[in-house]
């Protein structure tokens, strides 16, 4: 049986290019286009070296695929992905631009209007977990946002069982890939090593999502999240750190309390092949490279908090990985197939 | 007039050689003597090459000073510390021995039964910026804890004013040399280069500092406090995110709201050489080896919370330039005396 | 057909945690034994927890296999592995212990007496390049030392070729894992990050390897051969840059002269999997995590001189991928089985 | 006495503001003026937050000084420091366009027609401690690049004694800050965060430079030079190591050549404040913030070659300290004024 021909749309970010990696090595699927606007006409290795080895030249356009990935900048992204869809072509855009389902929050935290609301509500959040029956069926999945995917993995299991109250604090620290291959000040070497820094604290675009899906798990009360992303020195993940009091009525304090919340976190992702429930705060570095979530919840039992904190690698789980977990349920694939990597440690 | 003639016991951790470094440079105090256990009898300079010039000898025991610094470990370092208070002796003690006024909380943070009880009310918690004319009479000043100092910095004037309800969140992420220059794994290089965690979710020992001072400033109602410290890829610096509601009556929101919380801070901090309210989120960068604190606050104007920045070198105002802020003061010089350098930049 | 049971003794440190992932990641053969003396009892993924789906426990004594890796330190590896070889096992040893031919040597350089001189003849040189008959058909491998591995495919081409005169100077820079997972202040992250040194200006015990291997290659005139390690703030890769006096009758100069020195490489690893000249001086972040060797041959046209610079991960082609290369073949499997990994880039 | 002024022309790039840094805590002048094009009308504070103390603004030209800095890129100081000169004011420039003595140099290096050759011989080369007191009495100063600096104060001790051959290789590794403020994708933190490469191997800028001071120190037989640039992962820093033979008659082996060598640099740089030959490789970490210079030479015994590895910041002794350092020369005031700042550990 031939594989299935995937391609990727601007594979020169480092969200496509890491597309790019995994997709090369996904023993079910071939990579055989990949596109690129200023690189256009280049072999994908001169530009990238580790990957010389695909053999590949970046095309202007894309070519001829049954499954695509879109890597471009939102707003840019839609005008690619839509004729893909009329062409019956199944789509994970790794961009914004399907993420939300209110085609006013374009308006509000892009600044453009959307050219397609009626995609919206078709668009299925990738964020398997959540999600997983409703993407194995989709033609389009909006892969979520780096923070968000954290985020919301390190909520979800506390929200959905009405633990805590909805006043939610994320503080996040990401490495400084997430701010891409694009050169900027924030991004010079000589200005962020050695430097840590909060940024976007009038309201970073990936808290849309993140309220959009924690209100999907407990509608009432609508939740009310502060969340606050800082940027520090090293190139891969992010570490979040979530905060919320306990809910009055079905508190868990104490040691037991710890054990209880623990355990409604374990059976949440009781099976889940990506998101671990761990015994100690994660570290970053152990899912340097791979597809996984690690998760510890824990109570603050002085102050009768939550305190949960997750790692993930912003370009596996916060990007690449998480869009080919999709792919793999949207061809009727094992969902793990091309994502088993250990992480690379040290 | 001959110089005071200050001493440091342990020079050999990374607040000892930073109080070492800062003194040499000092024009008005003459570091005359430096202890130290393992590395008695060595040159200091050989120990610590960048210390080449100041041709001082680690000793035993310290010799003649009128003015010492403790960077001993907790515990050992009132031990030091009593007799030179009963010599009459003047001491900023580095360590957490007397910075807290109940002894029952170093039987329950630290595990030992303080040695001195009577000291403890006795002795001024040093952040100068609270205590000044008590730092300034003082004969024990403790230092404070480099976490409270960039914490307490960062919520004193939303505290004292009234504008937050206590139930607050302090997220910090604190470079490596935090850890000290004692071995072990999570300070190895391979290790902790380019991963971030959290840590000591159970609670760590600067919490009650923090507790403590935050409800000098306010005591009822009594703070509930969450504090979470994360380790970063970096040597210096510590950024303090934290998070509070706006209290009801005395809320400030929308655009009038920061401005107005803005000026509380200014207020508070009007005149303060080393505290910096700053327009833009801070930079670790910008207090890279100086004495500064660089606080941003600022309104969560979608849920009505505080969200406050502020950014130290946990060896700079978190520990030795701190301590020499309050040297300064105790002995009569100008506070800022030998704490002018600028951050060093990029 | 049931899978080679593999077993790595001491699988701890930093070499033998990545032979374990790469190990449980290989199609062909089952990890099923792995000892260390300090954590004998752990499961692995408690000590490791990036390895936790391996769910094997950390042993005191290496449980029955077919092929054993060898991962304790020099001198003590000895001890371990020639029991085994006794009972016909197949071993690739990661330390020094039988790299070098002359036992004088290990008397010279590591300061023991050999205990079995006679070996030394016997095990194989594991840099499979140069080696690859006698490593198949070997019963003991003697993987080379990290900086060697570099140095040795970096200048081999051109001592082979005899188009160097034998002055070679080799200038290496090396990440901090290659100081392996033992505390020590040489490796302390505050220490170290933002930091180069230059070490073991005496001799540095890899030097006798290059000498020998170099040897083997053109044994007249003996190679003159300086070698200077430095230590980088980077967690993995070394990068080596050689240099050498082009050979005044064989020399080639200029432009022509650059581009016959480069055919000189590429026909000398053609057909090399793992091994790959390129255009352009190469970044250690090309080799990350994975099992190449990348070189750069070039010719200094004012004085005469080749410079030669090559890129591995220290502990893929450096350790750990070049030792299951050579298990590969002594194993009768296709050499790059469980290697083909790309580097994990940005 | 009022201080002298001085000024920055283009304060924008590291050396200019490193110089900035250093000029406002001088203590004999006053920085009054500082310029740079895309900034012009911006507080310095509001660019530089770690120079917000200094209050100036960025100038578009520059204003009445006693003596200037030029912190151009090369080409385009020349434009600016000639009419500087022909006012009789004094200048260092930190730009490559005065330190060569050939105009046509310029043309073979740096791609341009020198713009005013007659002042080639006229400007002394800024390596105060070869050039002591033409630079005192000066009024156009080039100040050395930043490898030259390093490289050759390694091994003017070795070729002015004539104590080896000409046969020099020069391998220097340089910290991030050297390649400048201005954005590249070499200098992107996650391209350059965790690796290492050489580059510039057909010759790099710098070379001419030093080639140029060694043949000073020992015309003949000229040297033959070899030098290839290195990028490491760190902000700030050289290190460099040289390596070159013995010369056969004056050879300096054994224990007791070490000794002798160690001597003849003793010698050389007896009673200079920055230079210092140290007993121990030195880490760059030593030099961090300052304006010294670390070397440490020794043998080779096994070759009989030198080597020389020397240490200092790139941004130190390597451009604005010896740039201040020679102000300070031209202006009568004692050396070591306002450089005596310790370097910044860890």
């Amino acid at each position: 049986m031939s594989k299935t021909k995937v391609g990727i749309i601007n594979v020169t970010g480092y969200a496509g290019v890491e597309l790019a990696r995994l997709l090369y090595q996904h023993p079910q699927v071939e990579l055989t286009s990949v596109t690129g606007r200023s690189a256009a006409g280049k072999r994908l290795g001169e530009v990238f070296p580790h990957l010389a080895s695909t053999e590949l030249t970046i095309e202007a356009e894309l070519g001829e695929v049954d499954f695509a990935f879109s890597a471009m900048p939102h707003r840019e992204s839609a005008k690619e992905v839509i004729p893909l869809l009329n062409r019956g072509i199944k789509v994970v855009d790794i961009s914004a631009d399907f993420r939300l389902k209110e085609a006013a929050e374009y308006s509000e935290w892009y600044g453009f209007t959307h050219p397609a609301p009626q995609l919206l509500k078709q668009a299925v959040y990738g964020l398997t977990e959540l999600h997983r029956s409703q993407v194995a069926s989709a033609q389009l999945v909006a892969n979520p946002g780096c923070y968000p995917a954290g985020a919301i993995l390190a909520l979800a299991p506390a929200v959905k069982a009405g633990v805590i109250e909805p006043d939610i604090i994320i503080d996040s620290k990401s490495g400084v890939s997430g701010a891409g291959r694009t050169l900027s000040l924030e991004t010079h070497f000589s200005e962020v090593n050695e430097d840590a820094t909060a940024y976007a604290l009038d309201g970073h675009r990936h808290l849309p999502e993140i309220i959009q899906e924690l209100k999907l798990l407990r509608p009432e009360p609508s939740p009310s999240v502060t969340f606050v992303p800082h940027l520090i020195p090293m190139t891969r993940g992010i570490l979040t750190t979530g905060y919320a009091p306990l809910a009055p009525g079905k508190a868990v304090t104490g040691k037991k309390g710890k054990e209880e919340l623990r355990h409604i976190y374990l059976d949440f992702y009781q099976g889940e092949p990506f998101v671990k429930v761990v015994e100690f705060p994660p570290h970053t570095k152990h899912t340097l490279g791979n597809n996984l979530c690690l998760i510890y919840p824990t109570i603050d039992a002085r102050t009768g908090r939550l305190i949960v904190t997750s790692s993930i690698d912003n370009l596996g789980k916060g990007a690449a990985g998480q869009a080919i977990q999709n792919m793999n349920l949207m061809l009727g694939l094992p969902e793990t197939t091309g994502l088993e990597a250990l992480a690379l440690y040290p």
